[in-house]
C-alpha cells in the first residue's frame, strides 16, 4: 500500500497546476515527473511542422475571471483552473451578461460540476461553470478578464528510457495535458513514474522501455514526426488514462487486434481474477490513435479503468482527488508491471530432447512414486517440453494450457538449467 | 408505397399466365416484363446440348379437364392451371376412376389447397386437386382429356442488362417458370423489374448490372452453356424468390459463404433493424446451384423471405395474389437496391495522410471545440482514415466500424474531395 | 452383444495376471493377445538405449507378503497383486509396524479399496492395503518378504499389422503394464483385439493398421526409437484406455487439434447421438504424449470413457470386473470400428460434370415427379457434386452436409459408379 499511497499523493501534488498542451504548467509538470528519473525533456518551438500539424504557439495564464459590477470575481480561475476554456485568447472587456452566455458552459445534467472545455485550434475564449452558477448571475454587466498570452514559444515533452539487452522498445505513453483532472490523467501519470521506478531498479531487461509524457495529441504527433525510424524499434506499448477510479479495467486493443501487447493485457487480467473489459480498437480515445495510425502502425493498446468518455465525472470538476483511490493506483501499478512482465519475459525456445519426453526422473525433475496427482510446476514443465518446437512463445504455451505465465516462465528457466531447452 | 402497388399490380397481371420451362405462357410473360425495358429475348432450339442437358420439346396446352359421365368438368385447368401436372402428355380417353387416381394429386395434410406438380424429364400426365374435390368424386367413369403439345420448338429466357463504368457484372436472376403461383416466382420477378428500374435511372454505376428471367435449372443452365467466358465476369449475384410474402428475410450465402455479395447482405440485413436469418449454402433450392457448380463457382446467393419448402404455401394455390402484398415487396425491393448499392459503392482507398491524423480541423472537418460527443460522420471519418492503408474495401470498414456503408462511404466521398484519400 | 460378452470374457481371463512394464505377466499377457491374431513379438535387452530413456532391469515377482508374529500373511500378494508397489526390490526382514509404516500405502478417503502404486524408476519397495486393513494392523513386529527379481531382462511389447492397399498406416496403441485393473487397461486392449478381429476379416483396407501392445511410456517409446521412419508413415491413430467403464466417451484430441482423427472421432461421436466430450489435448495421460512430442508429432488421439485421474475408482482395486460391462465394451468396438472407418473411407474425388448441376433424372438417379421432399440419399450426391472440385475430403463434405459420413460415402460410390466422379 506504501506505493499506493506514495502516487495518490504525486496525485495531489500534480493537481492544482494548470497544464495545457504548451506552456509553464505543462514544463512544471515535467519537473515534478523527472524529480527522481533521469527526464529528458525536449523543447519544441512554435511553428515548427510535424507530420500534417503545426506546432502552435505557447499558452499562459496569469489571471482570469468574471467579475459583476461591483467587483466580486463571479467565475474566477484562482479557484480552479477548469473554469477557463483552455487555450483561450486574452480578452479585458465589459458587456452585458446576454453578450457572455454564449461564452459560458455548463452541464446541466449535473447542475454542480464545471465541465472541462478547450478550444487548442480555433481562436476562441470562454469560460466553464457550474449550472448553479450560471443559474444564480443576476443580469447586468461583468468585467471578462482572460490575461493569457498566446505567444511563440514551445513545446514540452519529457522521455525517460530505461536501456536493455536489445534496442527493442516497450512504449508507456501518458499524456500531461489536462489541468485539474485527476483520473484523467495524472492516475496514468502517477503508475507510469511509479512503473518507471519499479523497472529502473531491476537488474536486467530484454528490452529497453520508453517512458513518454506528452500533451495528448499534439505531443504524440510531435514525437512521432522527430522520432520516425526509432518508432519502429516498440515491439509493444501501452497509453496509460483513467488508471486510480473505482471502474474494473478496460483493455483496448491495438489496430491489429493480436499484437503481443494485446495477448500479454489479456493473459494478465484474465488471471487476475477480477472483472475486467477487452475491447476493440476504436480510432478516438488517446494517442493509441496517433501510434496506431497507418503509416506508423505501432503495436499500442490502452489500459484504462474508467472509459473515455464513458463515466460521468469524465472531463469535469468531479474527477477530483476523491475520486482516485491509493487501492486502485495501486492495483493499476502491479497489472501494468506483470503485463510488461510478460511482454519482456516473453521468448521462444527449443527442445533439445525432442523425441518422446525427455525422462525427468532421472534430473531429479519428477516425483519419484507414481500416483494420481501432478504439481503446476511439473505440468508446466511437460507443456513446454512438448510444445516448445521453437515456435510458440512461452506466453502461447501459457495460453493453450491454461496456466500463468509465470509458471511457463520458471518451466522454461529450470528446464533450460537442466540443459533440456535452449532458447530460439 | 406506389412501388409496392405497381409491383403488386404486375404480380397480378402475371398471374393467370400458365408458364412454364417452355412455351407461350413464358414468352408472354417475359413480353410483359420487358414492356418497359429493353429486354433481350433468346429463343434456343428444343434438342440443343447444353451443359450435360437436352433443351427439351417445347410444351403448349390449349385445354385440360376431367369431365364426369353427364359431361360436367370435375377438375378443369381453365379454373386453375396448377390442375394440370406441368408438362403433361396429351391424352384422350375414358376410364374408370380407379384407373385415374393414380394420375391424381392432393394435399391431404391442407385438403382445400391444390398442390403444384411437374413432370418434366419423364413422360407423364397428372391432375392436381384439392383432397376435398377428390373425395367428392363418385366412382363411374371419367372423359380425361389434356389438349396438350410436346413438340419441337424453343427455350425462351430474357436478359437486361444495365453497362456500368466496368465489365465487372452483378447478376440478378429470376426463374419464370411457375404458374399461377404468386410469391413463388411472380414477387421474385416484380422486386427484379423495379430493381432493373431504378438502376436503370441512375447516372453512374460502376458494375453492369445483368438481370436474367429464365426457367428455373435449364434455363440457367442453358444462359450458362451460352455464356460461358461472360459468366466469369460476375463479381456478386443473387437469385430472388419468394420476396412478397409475410416471413421475415432469409439470405442463403454463396458456397465459398464469405462473398462480397454474402457481406453486403449480411451488413444490409443486420443494419435494417428486423429480424432476418443468413443461412448457408446447400446445393438446393433455385438457380443458386446451377451458378455456383464446381466449374462456374460464381458468387452468387439468394435472398428471399420464405423458404423453398419451408412454408405450408409453398408450390400450392394458397401461395395465391393475397399471400404477397404491396408492403412486403416494397420493403424487398429497398433491401435489394441498398445491397446492390454496397457492392457497387465498395472501394478500397489509400489515406495520403498516414502519418498519424490529419489535421481536420485546419480543413473544416472537425468542430472546433473539444466536448464529449461526436457525430457519427466525424468518427466515419476517423475509422476511414485510420483503416485506409490500401487494403481494407469500405465494407471491411463499415464491419469494423458497425457503422452503416452509407456513412462510411459517405465519409470517404468527403475525405477524397479534401485530397486526404486515394482510391485504390 | 456377442462381442461384448466376448470381450468382457477377455477382461477376465487377463485380470489375475500381475503385469508390470517388464516380466513374464506382461508375456503372458501378449501370448494372450495373440492367440488368435498373428501377433509378433518383440523383446528389447535391459540397458538398451531408447530415446531419452534406457530399457530397465526386469521384475518378476514369486511371492510377497507381510506376516505377523504369529506367521498369518496380512498382506498377501497372492490375494491381490495390487498389495505390492510395482517394481517393488527384494527384501526379507522383520521389523516394527514403526518402520514399516512408511512402506504402505492407503486410501483414506475410500478406506475399503487398495491403491495402485509403482516405482520403477527409482529403487524402493512397498505393499498397498486398504485404510481398514492398515487401522486393524496391531503394533508388534512383522515379517515383510518380497520375493522379487530385479535384473537384466528383456522388455516386451507386441504389434499386429493388418496390410492395406497403402502403406499409411493407422495406429492403435493399448498400454498392456497395468496389473488386475479392469478397465485400465483390459478394456483398451480387450477393444482393440476385437477391432483388430474386425478389420482383418475386411476384403479391403486402404490404410495398414498397425496394432501396439506395449507397456506405458517406455514401452512407446521403446518402440519409438526402434521405428523412427516408420513412424512417419502414421496418418492417424488413437490411444485406447478405460473403454469398459460406465462413463460417457470422451475423446482427447492430437498436438494439432485438428488432424483427420479429431475431425473423424468426433464426427462419429456427435452422430452417435450419446453424450460425449471433446477435450484438447494436454502433455499427461497415456502414450499420445510420447507419439505427440515435438519429434514425432505424429496425429494420434485418445479415446476413453472415465478419464485419466478423474473418476475415484481410477488406479485402485475398485477398478475390477465388476466396473466394466459387455454393454459398454460393445459400443466401444462399434465406435471405434466407425471412427477407423471414416479414415479409411476418407478420399477426395472430382466432379467430371462440373459446369452446372449433371442430369441426375437420365441416369436413374433422380425421383421423377418433382416434390418438395427428398431423400438423403439424393441430397448427399447434390452435396458430392457440388463440393468435389478436388480438393474437400468426404469428411469436409460430411461435416458441411451435416448428413453421415456413410450416406457421403455411399453417394460418392454411386456417382463414382455412374462415371461421375473420378478419385483424386
Amino acid at each position: 500500500m506504501t506505493a499506493g499511497a506514495d502516487m495518490h499523493a504525486l496525485v495531489a501534488e500534480l493537481y492544482p497546476i494548470c497544464r495545457s498542451i504548451t506552456g509553464d504548467g505543462l514544463r512544471e509538470t515535467l519537473r515534478l515527473i523527472g524529480r527522481d528519473l533521469p527526464l529528458q525533456v525536449t523543447e519544441v518551438p512554435s511553428g515548427t511542422e510535424v507530420l500534417d500539424w503545426t506546432v502552435p504557439r505557447e499558452w499562459n495564464v496569469r489571471d482570469a475571471y468574471v467579475a459583476d459590477a461591483g467587483g466580486t470575481r463571479v467565475i474566477d480561475f484562482r479557484r480552479s483552473n477548469l473554469h477557463l476554456v483552455n487555450y483561450s485568447v486574452p480578452i479585458r472587456k465589459r458587456m452585458p451578461l446576454a453578450d457572455l452566455r454564449p461564452h459560458l458552459h455548463t452541464l446541466p445534467s449535473h447542475p454542480d460540476w464545471i465541465p472541462y472545455r478547450t478550444s487548442y485550434y480555433e481562436e476562441a475564449w470562454g469560460f466553464c461553470l457550474s449550472q448553479r452558477q450560471l443559474d444564480a448571475l443576476p443580469d447586468g454587466e461583468y468585467d471578462v478578464v482572460i490575461d493569457s498570452t498566446l505567444a511563440p514559444g514551445h513545446l514540452s515533452y519529457g522521455e525517460l528510457v530505461l536501456p536493455g539487452e536489445t534496442e527493442d522498445e516497450i512504449l508507456i505513453s501518458s499524456h500531461v495535458c489536462h489541468p485539474s483532472l485527476a483520473d484523467d490523467n495524472l492516475a496514468g501519470i502517477a503508475v507510469s513514474v511509479f512503473l518507471a521506478r519499479t523497472l529502473a531498479a531491476r537488474a536486467r531487461r530484454r528490452h529497453t522501455i520508453r517512458f513518454l509524457y506528452a500533451p495528448g495529441t499534439i505531443g504524440a504527433i510531435t514525437w512521432l514526426a522527430r522520432n520516425r525510424e526509432r518508432a519502429a524499434r516498440i515491439k509493444a506499448g501501452m497509453t496509460f488514462t483513467c488508471l486510480g477510479d473505482g471502474h474494473p479495467f478496460t483493455y483496448k486493443r491495438t489496430v491489429a487486434g493480436d499484437a503481443d501487447i494485446d495477448r500479454a493485457a489479456a493473459h494478465v487480467l484474465a488471471r487476475g481474477g477480477t472483472p475486467h473489459q477487452i475491447i476493440d480498437f476504436f480510432p478516438y480515445g488517446y494517442d493509441e490513435r496517433q501510434f496506431g495510425s497507418p503509416g506508423f502502425r505501432l503495436p499500442v493498446g490502452s489500459l484504462m479503468r474508467g472509459r473515455h468518455g464513458q463515466f460521468p465525472q469524465y472531463h469535469t470538476s468531479a474527477d477530483d482527488l476523491s475520486f482516485v483511490s491509493p487501492d486502485r493506483l495501486a492495483e493499476s501499478l502491479r497489472t501494468v508491471t506483470e503485463i510488461v512482465d510478460v511482454i519482456d519475459g516473453n521468448r521462444r525456445f527449443r527442445n533439445l530432447e525432442p523425441y518422446g519426453e525427455p525422462q525427468l526422473g532421472r534430473r531429479g525433475l519428477y516425483r519419484a512414486m507414481g500416483g494420481t496427482e501432478i504439481p503446476d510446476l511439473q505440468f508446466a514443465m511437460l507443456w513446454v517440453l512438448n510444445l516448445s518446437d521453437g515456435r510458440p512463445t512461452l506466453l502461447d504455451i501459457a495460453e493453450r494450457s491454461k496456466l500463468s505465465f509465470a509458471a511457463i516462465r520458471a518451466a522454461a528457466e529450470l528446464l533450460e538449467q537442466h540443459g533440456l531447452l535452449q532458447p530460439v
